[in-house]
């Protein structure tokens, strides 16, 4: 893949040069999941600079949910849900550093393979909510059990899906905050970005040492905005390459793949998570294409794309696009 | 184009057997443009339904920028800006109904035709604004003239961009109010969605007699959410057909084309805009595409798009969107 | 008074020094009240600046409800509620001046007066609406007839409330917009402030000649935001002085009574209404008070007041306030 | 003071009767100031229901503001500002209580009392954030250092404001999560309500045993929304008395004083803070004071009242208040 040796992981990544060493974070392994993603966690494993990690995920209900006749809100306790693996420490990652993340591949985890889409009373994004607080009775509960391969999604006997495999929640950790891995924010988190799967690099800003790199949250596919609340969940192996790049100071993470580069802001309201993007995404360019800031912005005016992830966690996320074909100089 | 005639708009267009007629709004018949789009403005054209109508749209700046010495603040002068084509009269249309309008061509108009993309104090997606009030001095003004034919928009010497061209301004008239043609709302207006251009047909609610067809705000591309404020506007030839579809409800503006079919809302904050399209949405597909609601909408979480079209205008614009192949039944 | 003598309406209205004449709008010559507010409406009235209006105002439902057991959903259609009486002629208002509105009592009108209180599905700010979609089944309607005398608003057997009259909507025309009378602006419209009462003074910025002046949606009292979306509405007598205020450019409307003035913006998210009213403010310190730019931002933010008016309406409108004796100098 | 015998902390509180101890918590024995309130920091001291406890707090720049001339940007560090006191633990809390705290006095520390209100760049709510990403330059920087006693503030020759002390931030710890001491939420944090003075009891939600008090960041006076950024932040001698009351599931903070009470709402966008304290407001009218969930719904929309506490933080405050009048039965 040429693109992946023209990355910037590649080209400035302290292990590229490296032959990594395959890591296995198995259930074992991890013993306890975490909810919150901060510096306070023990951490389940040190890795080098270009090690590859091999995780294995929960799926965002931890199991809890396992038949369509289940009720999520009997089974589910806040803040306990969307469990993560980690934290990963990452030799030599200091504030002020990039965590890298290469998603190698996805694949479903045990047999007969299945994800799980739940509607659950107020939570998703056509309904009143905890914090966009309403006085009408909430929406049904649903549990849909979707049985799904390395191909496809079998929604129901009308839908078959392609199977987009990517990973709904990976962070590093904020510097004294331990945030709930329902959130995103600047450090990543519950970002629910259908672009971070296989064939992605994901750039984050280090703030505590080591990284502490979390993830979790596996979806089988997902549309723009997650608008129900849940998307197809599973239980994934999924396999990671991490690098550091030092000395790269972010504000927000970043993302690249073969096609485009991405910027990712995760506020509310949703014009301020767009927002968030489409600046650093400028900034970005300046700093690194050799834009002038006035034509970056005029130029993304006229080709900018513009991914939204979730509109349903606590923060919204949006993705800012622009096609690497504009960044040849 | 097979697409076209299983359209909703030949389906159940009443004019669809018709031997079209084709009209010409040329800027001689059209001779006051308008900036307020309304049931109180005098038609300068009536059509029957199936009709062709080739119209010479103006730019969005109506002329005024010519070079890029100019001063947009001094030049423009608010509410008379956008200028429509219009209103156009359809033939039987009444409250109820639909106008539907597929785009056939959109050619730039003029010798040495060009577009105009400029950066305007206070306006925006990442400035202070007159509704998003700050203390801020203004971003600096910018004026930008980018030679464009009908392939390609010469943006820079480093950056040429596809010629995209659409529609940035296509509205019916409200029932009583008349709106300033800046501002998008649910009888259209200035949605700014790129996919409403050759090749897409667009449907209407119609609220006053005649439905009262506006059009114009030519643009040769625009990138998600025209962030800087303005796309690269231009003078062009846009033929449309023009149909009625008696009978269709719509609340919001609904688009297809040979991928897709969206639904179109306009509000603030941009969560709204997106609860609305992805609502009109879930509601078409129960009404039209024999979808159970909870199913649609937990599958849209699945597979849904979502296009931002304008985070700049008086209200943003946000297209949801589902692919065609999951119609099928 | 002696603050009236020293308001900016006596000191700067060309009609502080005549004798006022008396008019009074009846239902009669009212004829057909307005829902809309815009240029194309035939004047009710022309008045000199400094006349007396005495107005007859219509209830909000303009009298379709009149029983507990009515059904709002029923009875009401949009866009026809609100309606308005006007529009008013100010002889000699001009673009760039300002037209006063001093509110001199408001009575109920009628035998056995009284007010409603209406729950409208999809209208309100603790349910799912029209512009915040949701699933959600709506609220149930509900209607209280509640009796009411110039004293007492006599909501239940519990609770009697003081009765705290004041205009909801009061406005002039866009200059070329028609907006809905459920929609604040700008021009003023649906603001729902409670301040706006007896012994206040509420300044219009003129953008149509001869203003255009709309008064109705008169409420017996009214919390903080409207929140269930009506207030106490009633049938008035409301009796304004009103005035010219020539070359006074405002971007927004204003307003002064004893002891505070008062800026007023109208938008959405609520903290850009929040954000135009207090910046407005600033600006109003600046040009009239003798305040430099930054200590009067410094200054309201120790000790400047918020109103809320709505946050029910398809724009929230908030008020923001300094205390009259800051502004000695 | 009758209204605090008759108040739910006196009323409920498990140390009510108890001869109160009174703990004093000096800057030797706070020794490191915290800037993140979650359940990982060491306690500083434990009391027991019913103790009261004189807090010396740090201003919220932590005295690194000494001057005038001093530059903001360059002396405050993120995350580390507002420095919090505390963690107290209160024995026998346990998820599901409520810690009261009942603000005694609050005193300027210090010899030549002063306060500090500063503008700092990218922060405030008449500017771009980190939030309202925007690209326009940063208002200038400000520092302003106000002599003040116990009953004035002296803002300036021409301006002296009463002296209004209030604590700005008051929390108790989340469950799982750490969060910065500059964002309020359910567990309350830094709210900057103006009303959360001397004669209130503000009643937090106790999720982390024991509750781990945190307490900072005293005003002498703040105006609604703080809107530049800053109130008059000084050290102050704060005496606060504190009980605990078994078995009140709260969602978000509450208030009482001699007048009112109030329900705590943060959430951005400003609409979801007012929402989500409107909504709790209505819940404890039908759980504590007798009213139909629909009558308090319509009452509140007659009388309810709206303070904007802060509209600078990441997450806006807003509280939802009514008059103790109306409660009687």
């Amino acid at each position: 893949m040429k693109w992946l040796e023209e990355s910037i992981m590649v080209k400035r990544g302290v292990g590229a040069g490296r032959k990594p060493v395959t890591h296995h974070l198995t259930e074992e392994m991890q013993k306890e999941f975490h909810y919150t993603i901060g510096p306070y966690s023990t951490p389940v494993l040190t890795i080098e600079p270009g090690d590859r990690v091999i995780v294995d995920t929960r799926d965002a209900f931890e199991g809890a949910i396992s038949s369509e006749q289940d009720i999520p809100s009997q089974l589910l306790k806040m803040p306990f849900l969307n469990p993560q693996n980690g934290p990963i420490m990452v030799n030599g990652a200091e504030k002020g550093d990039v965590i890298a993340v290469y998603i190698e591949s996805m694949l479903p985890r045990g047999v007969n393979p299945h994800g799980i889409c739940a509607m659950i009373p107020h939570f998703g994004g056509l309904t009143g909510t905890d914090l966009t607080a309403m006085l009408n009775d909430p929406l049904p509960e649903k549990v849909r059990m979707i049985k799904l391969d390395s191909e496809k999604v079998y929604w129901s006997e009308r839908h078959t899906l392609p199977y987009k495999p990517h990973i709904g929640t990976l962070s590093v950790s904020p510097e004294i905050d331990s945030i709930n891995s329902l959130t995103p924010d600047n450090h990543g988190g519950n970002m629910d970005v259908p672009d971070i799967g296989p064939g992605s690099i994901t750039y984050l800003p280090v703030r505590a040492p080591g990284g502490r790199l979390f993830i979790g949250d596996a979806h089988a596919c997902q549309g723009d905005g997650e608008i129900c609340g849940t998307a197809v969940e599973f239980a994934s192996i999924t396999t990671i390459k991490v690098d550091l790049i030092k000395n790269w100071q972010l504000s927000w993470p970043r993302m690249e793949n073969a096609e485009t580069i991405m910027s990712i802001g995760s506020a509310r309201p949703l014009e301020d998570a767009t927002r968030i993007a489409y600046r650093d995404l400028i900034y970005w360019l300046v700093a690194d294409f050799g834009f002038e800031q006035w034509d970056a912005y005029m130029l993304l005016s006229q080709c900018g794309k513009v991914r939204l992830g979730n509109m349903v966690d606590p923060k919204y996320t949006v993705g800012a696009m622009l096609n690497k074909e504009l960044l040849a100089q």
